[in-house]
């Protein structure tokens, strides 16, 4: 069975395209500035050069007539026809209270991710602009949507609750949902594999570091506590996200600087986090180049990055009491070993020992950076989003019956 | 030396009275509802009944002048006459960047806490009330401001920096301060007092837990970190405060309540917490009774201040990288035996051992609540707040020129 996993964005759209008998990626590629003047099409098959297409792209639906016309083009192509995909899985960023799992698109499913756009006006909407250039495009085929938020629903009431007045919850919603569910939801399952342990006998602390970021409390495979809260924006320190903040700067804020709501959102969103402390960049091979060459803002940057997802392990060791692994996972995660001994550098009274060799390897495998000494294991997984939607598109469409 | 500690608010005024001899509590006292109808001072003298007198008292300079008069008086005073007052000391909420320790007031000092009222809006403008009015009263006696965050300027970057655009630290003074600052101090000196120990070699987590709340890092007798920021709003859940929240929270309420910046302040600073969660009550003792009698609400308001406490424990062991004795203070802390053991039930891994014997013992002096064998110790240590105002107040003026 071939999957196409969808995530759309409001003017960008990136796709992979599955065969799910081995898991194999065929092709994959982004659309971008859907709906400005002169759209891109960036399409990758394996051991071919990558195909860029300049065109106007004014809609979601043009974007995936595009994607598909590129899918089973006769050069580039990697289908016969269109009629090889045989499902389509979305990424969806919030799924509030009402899913706990993936499913499959009906009616019902887009009324609900429609009451959410409150709730992620930035994503939501654009999700339901991909859902509905599929159907146009692929009326025949079944569509799964895969949320953010799912993998935390199972969170208690002590996690998930604010102490603030409780009909803001009843009638708004405003409560924690954590978010990078997939990704949390991946990396536990893989690093239980990879330990040879069984997941609902361990307790992990997964920290998705990637431009968002967040840690996970995952106490026997079930999202704890997770440091996102009812938007990206709480938690950890991001590239251009504050994260956690005094409340009261925010109405502080708005009246020195006299801002209008979505003024102070977008400062907080866009212009905060590693970006506004190193005053050069959100990028944190960009942070780390420049530290190394003795810029104290970068370094004060890369310091306060380390020391937010140091606290938030510790806060977890202490929800979960205990902790068998710590996971590193996404972009930054994965990648820079300076900033995983920066963080690690404070857990040696929880056991931790770093290897500084094992940390310095870079590989697509899970793997562990700690000497075998140490008494908690601090270990590498890649994460893969897109597998895991893949895969549960697969299982939700296998259990349909029989065209 | 006599010295008199002064704790200002708005619309009250308490007052101790120290001899600084063997720092006796000579009398005690409190004026409420000033600039109200019928102003009420409660005054206490160590084995005599409690005073209370109704008046009129419409101004600070007022209600100073009737707790000189009843600290005077014939029958229910302590002192001869005014003359044997030889120094006053303030608590000052506030004290900003520009004081790391307390001071005796001078015109500078004055202007300094007057730049301060808007970080502070509701604190030093009373307190700055209650220096005026000591001034008028007493135009010869010296004066001291001891802040409350004062001892947390020793706070790293990495601790005191929110990753917002640097512009708003630079204008506005916006960063973590902390407070709370004289109990955290004099309670981490009582503790390295009662372990035996230099206080320069220890690790130490303070959790000053009252109607406020707030938990402090202190790394080797120095304030590195503290969960409350700007203003005392961030960290635990308190009485009536919702400590830390997605700061994306604000705008959003704001919008779909349509709040002004005041009502989501009051909301957050008067409505949130304790009372919000159980519905009924800040106090800790009303809830734990409620908890005890089967209100489910009441439980989980119990069941989040407690966690949170509990994260904070986690992530300043993580922040020092180590920590030798976990400290409780305050009304509720001091006195909840049960939220003790609540808090420290997820701190096993760190080796904590409660003796429930132990944490059931009530008494006014420092005590271990952990069994011998416990790898961390948590003690319970009374603060106590006026006696270190009065203590700095009293080397303060011991270093003024002989009049």
């Amino acid at each position: 069975m071939n999957i196409l996993v969808i995530n759309a964005g409001s003017s960008s759209l990136k796709y992979q395209l599955y065969n799910m008998k081995d898991e194999d990626v065929l092709a994959k590629g982004r659309v971008e500035r859907i709906g400005m003047d002169s759209s891109i099409l960036t399409h990758e098959v394996e051991h071919q050069p990558e195909m860029r297409e300049v065109s106007e792209i004014l809609d979601h639906t043009t974007a995936i007539k595009k994607v598909l016309d590129m899918l089973t083009h006769r050069k580039f192509g990697v289908l016969r026809n269109i009629q090889d995909i045989q499902a389509v899985g979305h990424r969806v960023v919030h799924g509030g209270e009402s899913f706990s799992r993936s499913v499959l698109v009906d009616q019902g499913v887009k009324l609900e991710i429609r009451k959410l756009f409150d709730l992620a006006p930035l994503h939501n909407p654009a999700h339901m602009m991909g859902i509905m250039a599929v159907e146009a495009n692929l009326p025949e085929v079944p569509q799964a949507v895969v949320f953010d938020t799912a993998f935390h629903q199972t969170m208690p009431p002590s996690s998930y609750l604010y102490a603030i007045p409780t009909v803001l919850y009843r009638k708004h919603q405003i409560r924690r949902y954590g978010f990078h569910g997939t990704s949390h939801d991946y990396v536990s399952k893989r690093t239980a594999e990879y330990l040879g342990k069984p997941l609902e006998q361990l307790k992990l602390i997964t920290c998705h570091i990637g431009n968002g970021a967040s840690c996970a409390a995952i106490l026997h495979g079930k999202s704890y506590d997770t440091s996102m809260g009812m938007t990206p924006l709480e938690g950890l320190m991001m590239g251009t996200r504050s994260g956690d903040l005094d409340p009261a700067v925010v109405p502080f804020t708005i009246n020195k600087e006299d801002l209008t709501l979505n003024e102070v959102n977008s400062m907080l969103n866009k212009h905060s986090g590693l970006l506004a402390i190193s005053g050069i960049s959100s990028d944190m091979r960009e942070i780390v180049e420049a530290m190394n060459e003795g810029n104290e803002q970068a370094k004060l940057a890369f310091e306060m990055y380390a020391y937010r997802i140091r606290k938030y392990i510790g806060a977890y060791i202490a929800a979960m009491d205990g902790v068998d692994a710590i996971v590193f996972t996404a972009g930054v995660g994965e990648n820079s070993d300076v900033l995983r001994k920066e963080v690690c550098k404070g857990l040696t009274f929880f056991g931790v020992v770093v290897d500084n060799e094992r940390n310095s390897v870079r590989s697509s495998e899970p793997r562990r950076i700690t000497s075998d000494e140490s008494a908690v294991s601090v270990l590498v997984v890649p994460t893969n989003e897109e597998l895991l939607i893949a895969r549960d598109t697969y299982q939700l469409v296998l259990q349909l019956p029989q065209a």
